[in-house]
Formats: structure tokens, C-alpha cells, sequence
């Protein structure tokens, strides 16, 4: 272990299901021999990470946790049989901490189905403290030249829209509805979108966002779900033919636009399903979706290599998370933001403060 | 067109929507330039058959209407323009009795979706009569050496079952659940997964359909959905590892079995909806979906080529459907028996009776 | 047929194989049921009209013959089986005149590898005439908001790379080289890559070249294969991780780098062959062919789908092809300059002079 | 480490290229915190043996060196990261000895093309041995009811043979052609292509071998290369339509094969490449190549998804790959018989004799 890692750091810490989250003193960690110990400069904040705060989805957190998911820092240490990332360089910690390598599902690369995964800041400690524990298979690569706040969102939020646009099957060319355009999520998924060759069509609420997704964000087309008196004849009315968008990236978190989805997504078209609304269902009419041959599917984090890619688009430059950085002792005051849904874009926690 | 077409010919036709069907004389129609007339010598009778006579889904029928899709006879007549097809050739009429060839659907070999697909025996008059019209893009080749009768049911539930397993995506080896197995689709479904290298879990109730299922039809596990304290649980202890199927086939007619796919499928599984149960939903929690990326999907009818891998498989002998023949006559008592539900394996009409 | 199509018209026509092309006035033709009379306003003039004229490739060519498939036009006349296009439609003639839209590959998409295509300007009489018949299912359906002169090249030209790249299997991020990029067919692959989202390292000779390639045509990279002392590692060294590109993509007319493409792609990678250098062989050491499982594939003409997607890119503006227009009676010349090598950017015949 | 793993066991070691091979006893080694010793009580014997015995591969060996890659036994010991395999369960040490899981190729499941994999019996000491060393991730898991002498083969030729018919994309009841039907891979890639749902045309030499493929190993159809007079059209007229197999497994060892493939292929069809003549190249002609859009590919050995799946075909009884047992010590004479041309079916050595 290399000599200028300290024995204490500042972590925010659950000590219980429900909080609150207590900002203070523990010890670092060291690696075992397939771990890499990432000194987090950033971290994102993201809405799991209150999930596991308040302990309202169905899998329990380990207690007493350091949460967050979303870290960006140096490797300042190693374990024996890590041979390919040095002290030095720079690393991501992301949801997938780790997980097993071998099983049926890491087998076929979908290591986020590992039943053995660790999950940051949820069943192992995560990215809100300076010191951090990952396996080192798992560690995002991060060239030197990617700025480590700018990044740290895109290691989750990033990846997730960029994992569930691949999962849609759309090709270049063709059209892809963002549900829940004008959010975090959305804002990224319009982004990687255009820059996988995409035409989008942005379906939110409001003339600011609106206006921010037709200039910044590339979509061709808006559309009003609040103002819309026909949501599923408005957006087949966006695409060429009138025969709705090839996919649709539904990451809204209530109910509603689930069913509507699969209403105006093309036939033989896809529905992906990202945002978590608690207690939500997927719910559409059987003989249409048999009629139209559609497809609706789940799609969860990306795997290592969808990580990469998601993270090698934004280190081009073609990727802009808008974020704000605030000091790693301030997170119950970003969580207090995020109960009331007063958070436009993303905050990210510097954690020497 | 060649002389031994007579000019009348035996048919039974719906005057009005609700029925009854009325056996009697009528025009045999002559073929345009891109089609075919077909001696229709056999003609299974399915459900939707009914569904037309019924007017109770949610897609209306031609008026006055000669029913049926499943019919297999042998050309008597063709257009100038038919080419790869002669006169005395043998032929199958699906449900799909033509489409434009030119749609964006078409061009990839989604016939089945074409907004102006031509609906045998309901948007234009199907195989319920001794000369039938279809165009010639669309008939089946049948080989000679395939017994007209036997092949009737194959033609619209042997291609739709087989398509649905392409559909799913299982490969060589894995294992699909068939749900509904013990009736007249599922029976199909287990023989065509057997033959395309996959291994069959069938679900469906009591203890002939549980012998038919293992001893006859190729399946190594059955379980019993009216009698399992937990299906879920139950079909996923059926397959190898715990983890469940990696498809399932919904084949069965009523609702609650597409909210339990959802629960049993394999993670990274695939559910397909074919039944068509009046006034279902689909309905799948929108957490476990997306943690477990599931896929549903929808698949209607085989396009041309499934048709044609469908019937080949039947030619070789390795697909067997029990059926009964009786007269084209009798169609009116082969309905009363199935709605009351007593119906086992698939009625085949003899149009020369 | 509608009155104002004359029964004569101006045509470039091949009496004997060798040549020379004969601009004298023909009878104007009649489309049958299946079939439009499309009148062509401009047609491009590409090497296989060459190949036509000579005889030099293993297909025997119609005699006499009208070349041309590369046709831009009007409607002009349709049969009586036309429904979804009109007279007074834009649309364009292509390589693929017609295809049975009935045979195994049909079915499947495939219609360039029907064994009854009819092709233009070889099979059947092409574009290089004012009145040219196509099937009515072929003929590219054109948004009246294309140029009729600038899209022609984009009808072979444009497709067949795009076909290409499609085939190739490279994923929006992934690197592709395209060897020959400096000429008609690279120049268009390029862009068509990066509006697909790809990376691009051009492959050709020459400080021209190299500037185009860089600074116009949107590559990221360049290798002259003149001066390369290696060229194998330059183009490796060109890839981020020194792995070599995922997917090569061939348009060059000689036999060399068909070999050497084997060894630079990545493992995994592909090789798509498009270029027909005549009597060329693909050679590639078995060993390292098996050992990083590589894929060679050649790729023919796009069909019908792969072309209306291709013509969709060059109608949002991200495709440009350089053209020169001249009469329909100066096809000689333009031979001539082709014969000597002296074609930068690709002719247009305008076919009212 | 479990205490009945002896100090000294007995191996067959080559000091230098060339050999020979010297049986005699050497240390066992222990076990790495990712990785388990295995009790080898069978491994098969292969023809990159004898390569690795001559070195006459573009790669070099490890010196000394205990070859063998197809070996099965009892897992004895394991290090401390080791947690989804127990000591006493049953594994199998394949070509593939270990891979860093976390490179580009890793992390999309393409292991065997890792830049860092371990290759047994090649850059590490294999299964010639008492005791083997391997990756946990790495080893085969190997149910209790497979006979270990019976598995050995399928370790390595089940499982290459199998990667190439996957590779090769066909489909259930579309048409394989087995080019060296009769030798071990070529039988073993018969049985799975059947079990696999997939028809087989077997080309090779001679009575014997012909009612082996015919009669055994369950191919429809077998041309004799020897004694056609035109091998192309033989194998086209033994497909149902005349156009030639679907694909082509290569498992021959000579290079005209290699070249034959191309031409008789399907349109649209895959040529896969398993077999490594020493020196061989591919050759195609690209005009037809490109024309008819056929695919060439390389295929290497299995990855785990694929190594257990293969086993799996195996341990259903759907398998047979006969073989003979000898004692390790007698190595020397089995690549005797090698060198000889000599061998039919696999050689098995029993390590404890």
C-alpha cells in the first residue's frame, strides 16, 4: 500500500434505514488482492442514492453505509493480482462494484445480472467518502484528459441511457421517443442519441424545456404531454410516416407514460423501460402489442464494456452534463433539494470539503 | 384460365356479423394478374374463425364473407404475371392472403404488419369454399409429397407457433416454458422447440394433458397450474439452475398467465405473447422487469419464410397435429362444439363433402 | 397511360458488346400491370456502365442494350397493380430494376441476390434514355424536396456504401477504415459513417486526398498507403488502443488491400468487400484469420430498405456527393475520361440534351 | 491446501522444441488466491500437442513444458478468492487456462482473444500432469454425473466444433456441410449440428467413412471428395433447392477445402474456418464473393458460455466421441501414431498409470 494514503478519512455515513446521513471521521480501507483503492475526488449524486437512504425499494442496504455510486479519483492503491490499471490512475467507481466474473450471466457480459454483484453505496460502501473500495476488474478506465466532476455523473446516468438506447435495437437513421426528456436522464439520452447517428423526439412538459431540447439537446421534435390532447397521435405525428418512433426511452418516473408508450411506438418497434416509479407496472393491451409485434424491455445499468463506451462519447466531447459542485459535507443539503424536486441538472460533491 | 373450373361452387358464407354460416352455391372468382385460384381440397378451422363470425375483436370483416385460413389444395388457374408457380402445383392459404410488397414493413419481410395486408376469410374471402383467390407472392409451396389434410392446421397455427419461438430468441439448448401446452397451439409448441433443439417445461392442468405432454410430446418437465401452491416458484425448479426458462411461450387464452412470465422468466428472458385472450393486458411490475431486463413481445402470424421453415419441418416428419376430418358442410357444428370448449386437437374440412 | 409521353424519345444504346454507345431516338416504352414509366431526368454515369460497355465481367449484358442505373425522374405512366405511387411522383430508377418479390431471398430482403433481378442498364435497358420502365415495387420513392441531379450518384453510389457499412456491423463509436477514400465511393462512405455516429480513418494516397479526407469528409485520420513503410501498424497505430479498427471497409478497384485489411483489422473485426477489382481474389492466412476471428464479407447493392434508408440521410443534407453535369449525348466522352482515369467526383446526364 | 495433495506427482514434460516428451516426477504447485488445483484423472490428447511438442505454430511455448488441454478431474485445492467452486467438485482444465476478465475482448465474453490469456499445455503447464493449476474462473464445471474419460475430448474439439456452429449463424432446419466429416472434430460437429436442430451434409473420403456419417452420426447427405467429379455442384444438388448449404464448417486440414467452400456456399451463406493447416491461406475469388454477399469467418476455440453449453450437449447423452484409454506414461506413443496418420477417434490418457 503506497505510503501517502491516510489511515482516517471524511465519509458520510447511514448509520439506519431512513437516515439521517452523518458527515465524520472513518477509517480507510485496504484492498484486497482483486481491489483497487480509488482516493474519490467527485461524486454524483443520484435519486438511488436516497433510495437507499430512505430504504424504500424491495433489497435491503448494508448498515451502517457510505452511499453514492457515482466516483471519480485516483488509484492509490492495489492488490496483488491487479496487472493492468497502475497507482496513478485515474478510476470510476459505478453501481457495479463488482461481481463474480464466472457465472452464467458474467459469462455472457451481463455482469449487472450477477447474483453475486456488489452494488456502491448500497450492499458495499460507495463514493461518498475519500477513500473507496472497488474490484478492480470492474473500475471505470478514465484517460487523463476527462475532467474527473464533469464525469462523474455521465458514470451512472450516463451509462444507463446509453445502455438502454443500445438495448432499443434502433439504428442510425432511425427515430427514438425520450419520455422525460427535460430531466437528468433524459437530457443525457437526447445527447448520446444524436451522437449514435438517432433522430429524437422529446416529450416533456413546458416551454423552458421545450426550448432547451429543440436547441441544446437536438431532439427534431416536442411534445407537450400536459398540454397534448392526443399524446399518442401527436408523437406518431412527429415521425415521418405517422407510424410512430422506431423506439422510445422511458425514463419518467410515474406511471402513466408506460402505457402510452407502447400506444405510439412503431409496430415491430421497442419500448425501453429505465425509470423506477415505486410500484409502478408495465401494463399494455395484449391483442395490440401482438398486432403491432412490439417489444418491451427492462433495461438496468450498462455492463463494463457499454461503461466504456458511454464514458469514450463524452471524453469526445459530444456528451454536456450540466452540474453544480457543492462540498461532500453538504449532501443532506442536496437531499433536502431533491425531496422537494428542486434539482435541475445534477450535483456533484467535492470531497476535500 | 384452364377449363375444368366450374363456374359455381359449394361454400359457406356469413351474410351478417354474429352469423349464422350458410352452406350453399355461389361464384368461383377468377384470379387478377398477380394471382392464383386455388382448388382448396382441405381447410382447418380456428378460432378466429369464430372471432369473424362473432365480429369480436376490434378490427372489422368484409360482409358477406367466406371464412377460413388454413386451407391446402391445388392451383387451378394463375394471373400474367405469376411466374414461379404452375398449374396442378400444390399450395397452402394463410391468413395472410396477400400484401403490398412495397411498404416499409414489406421490405423487411414483415408482411404481417403491412397496412394493406389482405386477411384470408376476413377482409376478403377465404378458404370455407372450393376455389379460393390469394395472390401468388403469398400462397405456400407445398411439396407433393405433403398430405393436403394433415397440413391445413399447420399452415396458420404451426407457423404461428414456430414464429414465436424464432421470436424469442431461445437458442439450441435452452429451455422455454410453453404455457397452455396441453391444447391445439401448445401441442405444436413443444413439437417445433423439440425439433429446433430446444428443451420444453410444459404448463397446463391435470393428468392426461401432463402424460401427453412428457410422454408424447417431448417435454422433460410439466407443471400444473391449478394444482402448484407457487408456479412461479414451481417452473423456475424445473430448469437446471433455479433461474427459470430463458423464454416462455404464452400460447394460453386467458389473462392471468401473462402476469406470471413476467415472475418465472430467466433474467435477460423473453416472454411471448401469441394468445390473443379478449380484452387482456399485459401487466409486469416496472422494478423487477427492468432489474431482471426482461423482453415481452408480441408476435402476430409467421411472414413468407417462416412459413416456408414451418411447413418444411412438417414435411420431414418431425411435427404431428391430431385432427379430425369432416365434411365443409358441417362447419356450423364443428363452431357449436367449440364454444363449448369440446374440442381436442384441430377440425380439417373436406370441401368436396 | 397518360397523353403527354411521346412515342419517341433520345437514347444512349450499345448495339455489340465493346461498344461504341449510339445516341439515336428509340421507341418509348409501356409499363405493364406491375411496372411505371418513369421519366428520367438525370442519371449518374458510374464504372459499371464501363463494365457494360466492355463485356468484361462474368454476366452477359441484354443487346442492344440502354445503359444507365442511376436515374432520377418523374412518373410518368403506371399499370393496373400500382397503388402507392402516383403520376407526378418523384423517383428514382436503381442497379435492382426488379425481382420476384416471391423467392427464398426475396423473402428475406435479399432481393439482389434474386436469381431473376432484372438489372438496369445490364439485364433490362437502364437510365442513359428519357422513358425508362421499372417495377413499380423497386422504383426509390423520392421526397419532392430532393434534387433530382444531386441524388443520382447517391442511387448507386450512395447505397452501396451504405450497404456496406451496415453489413460491417460497426456500432455507433466504433473506428472504421475505409480503404480507397479519397475516390467516389470513399468519399461518400465517410460521410455516411460519421452520420452513423462512426469513427473514420481514411485510407488512400496523396496530400490532396488527405487534406479532403481530413478536413472535409469528416475522418479523423489518415494513412497514405504510398508512403506508409508499414502500412499494417500505421493504420493499428491509428486506433486508440493500437488494436486496429473494428470493421474495414474495401471500395478500392486492386487486388492488394484485400490482403492487407485481414491483418489490420481488430480481432473480432470484419472486412467488408464492395470494390470489384476484376479477377481479384481475397487471400488471407488461415491461422491468424482463426486465431483473432476475423470476418470477410462481400457486400453487393443495398435492397430496397437500405436505399430508401440511404436516400433519407442525403435528404437531411449530411450527405454530399460532388457532380458535374453534361448532356445525355456526351455519355462518350465522359467514358473516355473514364477510361483514362481522369473522373474526380462523379458525371450527371442531363437527359434533355 | 487440503491435505492429501502429494509433493510429487508424475508429468509429462518436454525440456526443448522438438521434444521429446519425458515422463518423470516433478513438484506440485500451489494454487494462486484466484485460482484451484485440479486432480487431472483424464486428459485427451490433441493435435496442437504434437504443435506444441514441434513448435511449428507462429507462437512460442513455454520451456520446460507440461502440455495437455483436455483435462478433467477433481478440484483438490483452491485460493481464497475462490468462492463459486468447492474443493471435491469436478472440473475441467481447458485451452483457455485463464484470461485477465477485464480487457476489451473480456469484457465482450470473447476471452480466448484476450492479448493475456494463459493457454494450458502452451504458455502454462497443462494436463499431462497429476495435479494442473488454473484460473477458477477459467475451469469447466463439470456435473458428477459426466464420466471424466468420456468428457476429456469434448474439452476442447466439443467445444470448438460447437463455437463454429454457432459462429456460423445457421439456423434450425437450415443445411451445414462438414467439410473432414469423418475425422474426430468432423464427427463430433455432425452430432452437435443435430442436436443442434440443424441438417448435415458431410463431405469427405471413402465407404467407411460415408456409413459412419450416414448411418452414426446423422447426416442426410454425403459427397465424397475423392471421387466427385465436380464437388461444387455435388454439394449444391445435395440441398433441397440446388443453392448450397447455409454454411460450411471447415475442420479439414489441408487447404483446397478452403477455397472449394466459397463456391458452393448459399448465397447470403457463412464459411466458418476451424481447421489450421500449417501455412494454408484463404482464397476467394472477390467478384463472386461480393456478388453472391458471402461470409467468411475464423473461428477459435469456445468461450466459457460456450464451453458449458457444450458440456451440457453432452451430459444429455446427445454426444458420443469415442475414444481409447492409455496411460499418460505412454504418450510418447500416441504422437507416434499422430505423426503416422494413424489415429481414429481420441486417445484418453489415464495420469494414474
Amino acid at each position: 500500500m503506497s505510503q501517502q494514503v491516510p489511515k482516517k478519512q471524511w465519509a458520510q455515513v447511514i448509520e439506519k434505514t431512513g437516515g439521517p446521513v452523518d458527515y465524520k471521521e472513518i477509517d480507510v480501507q485496504q484492498p484486497g488482492p482483486d481491489e483497487v483503492l480509488v482516493n474519490i475526488k467527485y461524486s454524483g449524486v443520484c435519486h438511488t442514492d436516497l433510495h437507499a437512504v430512505n430504504g424504500d425499494w424491495p433489497l435491503p442496504t448494508k448498515l451502517p453505509l457510505v452511499g453514492g455510486h457515482e466516483g471519480a479519483g485516483v488509484v492509490v492503491a492495489k492488490g496483488d493480482l491487479v496487472k493492468d490499471i497502475e497507482i496513478g490512475d485515474h478510476a470510476g467507481v459505478k453501481w457495479i462494484n463488482g461481481s463474480c466474473l464466472a457465472c452464467d450471466f458474467c459469462q455472457q457480459s451481463d455482469e449487472p445480472l450477477c447474483p453475486h454483484a456488489l452494488l456502491s453505496g448500497y450492499t458495499v460502501d460507495g463514493t461518498f467518502q475519500q477513500y473507496c473500495i472497488a474490484k478492480a476488474a470492474h473500475v471505470a478506465r478514465l484517460h487523463k484528459d476527462i475532467p474527473l466532476d464533469a464525469v462523474a455523473p455521465v458514470l451512472c446516468a450516463g451509462i444507463t441511457v446509453y445502455k438502454g438506447l443500445k438495448e432499443s435495437g434502433a439504428r442510425p437513421g432511425q427515430t427514438v421517443a425520450i419520455v422525460g426528456a427535460g430531466g437528468g436522464l433524459g437530457s443525457l439520452a437526447q445527447q448520446y442519441a444524436k451522437a449514435m447517428g438517432l433522430k429524437t423526439i422529446a416529450i416533456d412538459s413546458g416551454e423552458d424545456k421545450k426550448k432547451m431540447c429543440l436547441e441544446q439537446l437536438g431532439s427534431y421534435a416536442f411534445v407537450d404531454f400536459a398540454t397534448s390532447k392526443n399524446l399518442v397521435k401527436d408523437v406518431q405525428a412527429a415521425t415521418e410516416d405517422g407510424l410512430g418512433p422506431h423506439a422510445v426511452i422511458l425514463v419518467a418516473v410515474n406511471e402513466k407514460p408506460f402505457q402510452q408508450a407502447a400506444e405510439y411506438v412503431r409496430p415491430r418497434g421497442t419500448v425501453i423501460c429505465i425509470g423506477l416509479p415505486a410500484g409502478a407496472y408495465l401494463r399494455a393491451p395484449v391483442f395490440e402489442s401482438v398486432i403491432k409485434m412490439i417489444t418491451i424491455r427492462g433495461s438496468y445499468v450498462g455492463n463494463r464494456k457499454d461503461s466504456s463506451e458511454a464514458i469514450e462519447f463524452f471524453r469526445r466531447g459530444v456528451i454536456k452534463a450540466p452540474f453544480k459542485v457543492v462540498g461532500l459535507s453538504e449532501l443532506q443539503s442536496v437531499y433536502d433539494l431533491m425531496h422537494k424536486g428542486q434539482i435541475a441538472g445534477r450535483y456533484v460533491l467535492d470531497t476535500s470539503k
